[in-house]
């Protein structure tokens, strides 16, 4: 097949105008300063790490920027070949006009240079937001995020609650709780009061959606009031050193508040199922995590019951999940498929998870993608990357085996990449 | 690489009169009445119930049946990417002359109009038959279904047996088994007489196979009778008050003696492993159903060892336990890949597992296909699909990836198709 | 996409000398004597007695070579299909000048004499070395091997541990340990003694690295070296009749010890994770094992996290577990990747396992494949095979999808062909 038709399918598709429904963008600082902003990011500082570099020189506090970049692009040259890497050829050319395909140690300084002063602009956001054709992102906010101080038209306010869910027994949480919610919690009546009130700033905020991350394990249970009580008081009075059985429930008891929360404040819940925290502790800041890829989306049968009213967008952390997403998205009105999270967003995985979802979900129920970026600069080859992949799929599976109309197949990729976040996130 | 070689692969394979290893046709009412009986089945009416249309719409029983298209073509949009929706369109083309290549609120009147006028003939399911290369279709009969009144060389009974594995505990269940067994059951012994005169029945009218569909956690074993006969004594007293432990070991022990039988009487025993019942009670009739992929054929390593001489074709539910079904076709002589079942039935899925069925595993050992209808006309949409896909796979992977001539490439294709059916199951 | 790319990559590729890092070859007796030797492998004896073939026709002892391979030819035409098939054919064609396709009763007899005549050449194994373009093949040795009579250049030693961890309850185990390491075993200290005097032996004789193979369920820990005691007295008296929670406590002693001398001595761990032996006691030889594909590199986690200073080459049996190796990989700096083993040694999964590897984990960090082979002649069709998908996923995925040069993806397939295995293995 020649690839005339992916590019045609490409070029369509790479002119929608974007928002990107899940990042976790600063909106006080959202795009880089230097490139030690961009190869700051995980991905490279896990792969560098993962490829021999001592965690010691990557995470040298008091290394100034310029020598940090200029450490790691000296480790780069093991992991060129992978995906992560061409993010970081793809802004250096498309942002900042680098012309070489790869970055060494005899070229890095003059980007760095031309990086920097073209980031010093005060309109720098807005013109990476401009060439990403970006018009809004989420953003993922702490519970007791004030939300002020920047446009919520822009960047749009996304409670995020692992926190809540899981490390309420920690003091601080409940401190920050206590005072975001204005609520002095005891039990679970005063637990669900602190909660709604943070759904109110939020929603009042412009709040679009509910999100957590869940490890393998976790299936959501209601609690009842009453072991509700029991268990917030002794995870109250216990901290960490409360028993597993009551931190489990209460847990679940928030959880499940939060999802009764989002069928009263109207708010979708992004479910981000799979991930195990801290797996490797010696690993470099945020590459610590791995998962347990045993996990089903049967243990969500309840919740997903329970909530009829509640539009759950799923990612998964594994492709061998991706059937289960697909298939109780096909059954399941309230689930949403959900871009293509972490481990499972490189191209080969993208495209066997994408064509699976396309040939058997309704087209009305897939978020095709989001770039889950901390800068802006990375929503420019994240979604260059999955539009490719989505041109790939539409050419060979919809054009050539199904017989599609190229329009038909952009208007599909449209639908995933623009028109579901509209109609999930903004009904 | 162009499409000519698959096409010509294609008209090949399509040229294969065929019969079809496992349908839910109904003898006495094979073929539809109007569209209603189309766009009834559970795969359209789930997936538009998941796309937003309420249960109460689709299933309202007043309805007549023009009026219930009408209905459920006007919420067909949100998912006509669905290759579900392709077969709905092949059959409005092959079978009913349509020229679109959408139906809409606009044209599907004198669609419906002109498929009630064809159903109407008297011969039209011969015309199906016909006009789909099927010679004749495996049936999915109750065990005390009397098999009279239709032709068991096009339409060909086979003994499904989920009532009694699995809802022996109900009183409906056991007083037809009394009724069709002519055995009053008290313990394992008698038990065992009502099963084998299942058989007697069912073999004297042509049945050619044995089968049942298996939950995920399901590990068969033998149970001895003396275990056997204290779990039925309770849960022939019990019913559904039985405690779990004596209804599990009723369960094994039916499924046990029904591989017992299947030796002694010669059926090949179909076992389709995975699938959890009523996960989503809300959803629409058949469509609540769904899994958990975590099950492995290591759960069925007994039951393979300990008969021997019972061919087992099995399908799967989810692709993830595809590679475990080559495997354990590859090495156990009385395992045989069948088909490819239900959410498997999609095309990535299917050429997935498919290609890493006809690469690893003899030969003579897959059934390639079987099209799961309830009424006739989904026969030529669904080979349609997977003769188009075996072709692909044909076409990539043997001719030009393993420099197979066209003619090695359609043998193999005829075998999988048509030849295995008949060695498996009519030995 | 013509296939001009990808045999000009293939042709690029397969001009590598490679050196093979796991295979079962006997350095005594390292090639074929006839044809017998090439069909007694376990894929072929295994595939025709799974298509049909008896056991006892197979294993006939008293068969002469050249009737078991007549008998053999005569049942593999259900098997023709398979790519373990091709394998024979390409050795057949390129060591024995063969020109058919298929091999059948008509042309066999000659095939086989003139393979007798050519193994009969005092410089076969050199001649098949020399036409595989092998420079070197890793042994796969029992722990009381003498390592003497062969070149240890050519044929690398390798301690295979599974008879250490797994069945130090048997009493021929504990004497062959006994005298290899001329030591008396009563307790942790004594074992571990013995232990590092086999690793003394392996590595004084150019020892390359530690291997094991693991069932689904092991997960390996610490044991005390109290616990340990007690457990190793309690194997130690009562053998197989020990109880089961000693003999595992004893297998984690034992395994927890490898690794530690692993660190000590310097030599990667090859962990094969994932093989259930004897699932089909009444198979051939060695075509028996199976597997649960519901494992998890989870599993692994402390042994990753307590020994940063061993690389661990981990090869998995499923390809369901592909993408947590990749994941491992990319996060953990002492996991690797490590070829394609066993039930995952066939096309379409060499292709999805490796495209996932290639674009995600750090390109150091890939062994991309070797050959288990038990004779020699064994090398050059499965890495034929592998260097074939190597440059299709190259061809598809990098120069096309990712517009890298032909020069750039050859060299990353030279990389983990042949560059990777000795960085890892020879530092």
């Amino acid at each position: 097949m020649s690839t005339d038709l992916r590019d045609r399918l490409f070029a369509e598709l790479d002119s929608i105008v974007l928002i990107d429904p899940h990042t976790h963008i600063n909106p006080h600082w959202p795009s880089a300063t230097t490139l030690a902003d961009i190869l700051g990011y995980h991905y490279y500082t896990e792969l560098v790490h993962s490829a021999g570099m001592p965690r010691e020189e990557i995470e040298d506090e008091k290394l100034d920027p310029k020598e940090k970049v200029g450490r790691l692009i000296a480790h780069m040259g093991p992991i060129d070949n992978t995906v992560q890497y061409s993010w970081f050829i793809e802004i250096a050319q498309r942002l900042f006009g680098f012309t070489d395909d790869t970055v060494t140690l005899d070229n890095w300084e003059s980007l760095y240079d031309t990086a920097a002063k073209k980031m010093a602009a005060n309109d720098w956001p807005e013109q990476v937001l401009k060439a990403s054709n970006l018009e809004a992102v989420f953003l993922t906010n702490d519970f007791d995020d004030k939300l002020e101080g920047f446009d919520t038209n822009i960047y749009i306010p996304c409670l995020r609650t692992d926190d809540l869910v899981f490390h309420l027994a920690k003091p601080e949480v409940r401190d920050r709780l206590a005072t975001a919610s204005n609520t002095s919690v005891t039990d679970a009546a005063s637990l669900r009061t602190a909660l709604a009130r943070l759904f109110d700033h939020f929603t009042k905020n412009g709040a679009r959606a509910c999100a957590v991350s869940l490890p393998p394990d976790f299936s959501p249970r209601a609690v009842s009031a009453a072991r509700a009580d029991t268990a917030i008081a002794a995870v109250y009075t216990g901290g960490p050193e409360a028993s597993d059985s009551h931190r489990l429930a209460t847990s679940h008891f928030v959880f499940w508040t939060l999802a009764e929360l989002c069928a009263e404040y109207h708010l979708p819940f992004d479910l981000m199922i799979g991930v195990n925290r801290a797996v490797y502790p010696a690993g470099v800041f945020q590459g610590q995590d791995l998962y347990d890829s045993r996990v089903s989306l049967i243990q969500y049968k309840d919740l997903f019951n329970a909530f009829p009213e509640v539009t759950f967008p799923v990612s998964v952390l594994a492709s061998v999940t991706n059937q289960e997403l697909v298939s109780y998205c096909w059954i399941f009105p309230n689930v949403v498929t959900h871009g293509h999270w972490w481990y499972s967003n490189t191209p080969s995985v993208i495209e066997h998870d994408l064509a699976a979802r396309l040939e058997a979900a309704p087209r009305t129920k897939q978020i095709g993608y989001y770039s889950d970026m901390y800068k802006l600069e990375f929503a420019l080859p994240k979604f260059a990357m999955y539009k490719r992949i989505l041109a790939k799929v539409l050419a060979e599976r919809f054009v050539v085996d199904r017989r599609w109309s190229e329009e038909q197949s952009v208007a599909l990729g449209r639908q995933i990449l623009r028109g579901n976040v509209e109609t999930v996130f903004y009904r």
